[in-house]
């Protein structure tokens, strides 16, 4: 395979996709989110061998919302290891991101840790672990991130747990079916705390560098072990785009995380970590420029893993 | 058809249920419920023409559960009248009454009125029509039953309040919906609070009996017109015990609701209404005597409506 | 209760429903039902004192469809008695007709006799007991309604076979769960056979009555003991239209079994059976002008079971 | 990474699951089936550079069951491209196999070519394009395997045929929606036949190669384009393992194909192609040893794609 130059990938990428940026829609269910202006993109690789490169918007920052469950999936691996599996699985879902009747059928175990039920048992997994919870999650992003002044915003915050029906009508189901501890409130406003979470497509592409790189960052030492690192990426790719991760599979073929912000963020093992923002989502609320730019990389780069 | 004594029948049925009676379960998501005895049975009769009937523990007050969903329907049927209809269908569920599923794959618009979705609907309703629901709802029950002193218990109210996660989780996916106009601890403080009010069978034969008598009540005047009050039966026929409702009509043959705590009424059209009371409940969270009772009064007085 | 002409009251139900008649979509599946005349309508009753009305196009014949469904179950519970139970339920499905969804998550068990998945169970529990089935229901039928010229339509019944993906899907799922004991081949053409009967309203009418009257016809003596008489009103009531059963008893308030041709059945527990037919259906598939007609008679005569 | 001795660890595996070979269950439902010994098992694999390993009972032809899919996209992809996909999708289901709820939800069109549905709209797809169907599917597999004499099993044929019961509920399904233009029982005829042809894991894993191979095989040359073959991988790994595929491929981490025979097909991308095979199934029908052994597979050489 011929040594690529990424940063002339990605220039070239950025030019491609300008006629599709902007196109999709913003998510309107909190201001903060809708009034973003949707002809933001940027994209940022960062390699296992120490290159790094950026096109456009990438060193600014927005909410990373979903792509914080891979980041929760990852302390809670690093916190209670295996036994994290018992209550959440690793299956695709086959639904919606949020719905509720699969989690009914299934009795309360979320099919995995991407879709919203899922990360609600993930954050009160973590829950049991940390003391402070909020400065323990943000000082963990601060160290994989190697940036030290990472903050989370205050008013997508709080809008997100006012407007969070869905996810409290699923955390009181998950209560019910007693696969969450601690109180309904509790876990629902860590939650939206770490979707409030605020990075640029340079800091995520750096934070999940170690999912490229066997469990181990450059900046902050071995981050999982390398086999829970490899299963990381697999859910990662069954599960990391709701209802499109064949699709996105199918069209990009690596593992990768969307959040409804905008952002995706994914991996080439063994080689690079990537991520790529736009803020208006295809009708599947994945960003739509971002998603094209994935594929597009895949298809020059040849990197796709199948 | 032969003029019965009811007093008779009731006492026979009394005597032929004995070996029942404690047969079944205890709910046990509340102490208050649980400590109950499960021995206690009550039976009472009321006829449009002015008999009243009763055997057993009829004077015993119980908290009356899900036969609140009957008066909260009629009650919101006089302030809003067809209207409510728009917000709530008048279909069997074919699922459990507490399932999701269904109220997510409709859109948030649940079958009917006497699943836990569509009580909170309607008492999301009748929040948008009385100044203080708590009080002005126990008034309309003291109204109905002729009985002043009537009261809720407080401390089963709150016990639901607190346990109430399954129908917390509906709420908030009917909010999501934008089927609840209301914020979803209101409503759902409102309903735990009808379902906590006390009665006996006496007193709950009582208040239905306007169902019996094409909506007129002898204690209060006109409850609803006939029409309406016809509809309200071929509801509660087709809706009333859950997803049971076709085995009650095929056993009984007589529109009743029943509730958790061992209650349930039931309504002959244009002779009489009665209600059973026996706290252990059958596998589909009926009371196990009292479905029995009903049955034994339809097959002796060949008073099914069908 | 005023003794009502019930031939004036037919009359005015013609002449009021007139702009509705032809409204509603014909059936397309087949070419037969597709090309009858919308513009038909027709209106009869019996009553258990002798009496007999009719109006419009009454004695003209059309496939009675699935309101052979309620024949079928009268037949199997003569030959079969409470056994039929246990193969098929009585509970409404809050699903369509011909939905495969809830047949396959209660694993092969229809929840009643009156969707097609438990018609194919009851024509299985049939085929068992007669030597010549469709002789033998043909027979039947003229026993019942005292026409010894009753026949089925030929070109309908080949029509159906050929047509009967959906219920050919059904059946093969039935079989799969084992719950039909001939072949699938066997029991849909049995079952196509049964909707291609032909019959008039009146004759519709008069082959019901029993039904009103305890179970014992005027014409063939007893065709049911009281009992099961009355439990058959009760699942017709719950389940005989359909995902519309809630709405038809709350608008039209009595048993009822519709057909696809556009006839459907009624009965007053007591007093008579009416048939009514009109070609064009409302959207839940029931006769648009023939439900309206029913809810004018209950309206007209209060003789709503509730 | 260090050159394996593929040879050595193939041995290796072959001990390792010794214990574990005959465990889980035969299926049941053809005798052909369920006579088979449990205690068979063999591993093959084939690197695209020209070494072939293999251990046990390697040599030995079973039934290829589902693994047909796998090639029977491929052929539908050579003879329809892209357009096969607007009549199936590529998303994992969440559901079991052999399911119809998704497919009634999603009115028709099946979720992927890789449960039973899909695959009945691939052969559906191929019999527009093959004149005769049995003889030219043999007579590609025949190119594919680069085996002359690779044939069916008429026994087993006759038996699925015969037993089909829900696959037959399927296809009628799929008819009645509209998504298959041919006769049902030749979708189905065609669809049991690909199911009985029979293979080694040999010949399985030189069949496979191509698909590591960037679509090209060594024994006939380019079988799919780069790009079409590298989609089919990820169709395979996110489908191919049916309710399981989040599990295999977070336990195997390699797209992988299973048979109810208890054979499994799995692709290193780039790099070879194995083939697996032990009778007994574990609890979501993928062979139970042959999991085990691929899991191994994995761990020692560290080819997982993450």
């Amino acid at each position: 395979m011929p040594r690529f130059d990424y940063q002339e990938v990605l220039r070239e990428i950025h030019q491609e996709v300008q006629p599709l940026i902007g196109r999709g829609k913003l998510p309107t269910y909190i201001p903060a989110l809708a009034e973003i202006s949707p002809d933001k993109f940027g994209l940022a690789l960062h390699t296992v061998d120490g290159q790094a490169s950026h096109v456009g918007d990438s060193s600014e920052r927005f909410s990373i919302q979903s792509i914080s469950k891979l980041f929760s999936l990852t302390l809670a691996l690093r916190l209670r290891g295996a036994k994290t599996w018992e209550r959440v699985g690793r299956e695709p879902s086959g639904t919606s991101f949020n719905s509720l009747v699969q989690l009914e059928y299934e009795r309360g175990r979320p099919r995995n840790p991407f879709i919203n039920a899922g990360a609600l048992v993930t954050s009160d997994i973590l829950l049991e672990h940390l003391d402070a919870p909020q400065d323990n999650y943000l000082d963990f992003m601060r160290h994989l991130s190697g940036i030290p002044d990472l903050r989370h915003d205050e008013e997508i915050f709080q809008a997100e747990i006012t407007s969070a029906y869905r996810n409290r009508a699923m955390a009181n189901l998950l209560k019910d079916f007693g696969n969450l501890s601690h109180a309904v409130d509790d876990v629902l406003e860590f939650y939206c705390f770490q979707c409030s979470i605020m990075m640029s497509c340079q800091e995520l592409a750096a934070s999940c560098l170690f999912l490229a790189n066997q469990g181990v960052s450059s900046l902050c030492g071995e981050v999982l072990p390398r086999r829970k690192a490899k299963r990381v990426n697999s859910v990662m790719l069954m599960c990391g785009t709701y209802d499109a991760a064949g699709d996105f599979a199918f069209r990009v073929g690596l593992p990768g995380k969307s959040g409804v912000a905008g952002g995706i963020v994914a991996v080439v093992p063994g080689k690079m970590s990537l991520c790529v923002w736009s803020p208006a989502l295809n009708e599947v609320g994945n960003s739509y420029a971002g998603t094209k730019a994935l594929e597009l990389f895949t298809t020059k780069t040849r990197l796709s893993i199948f």
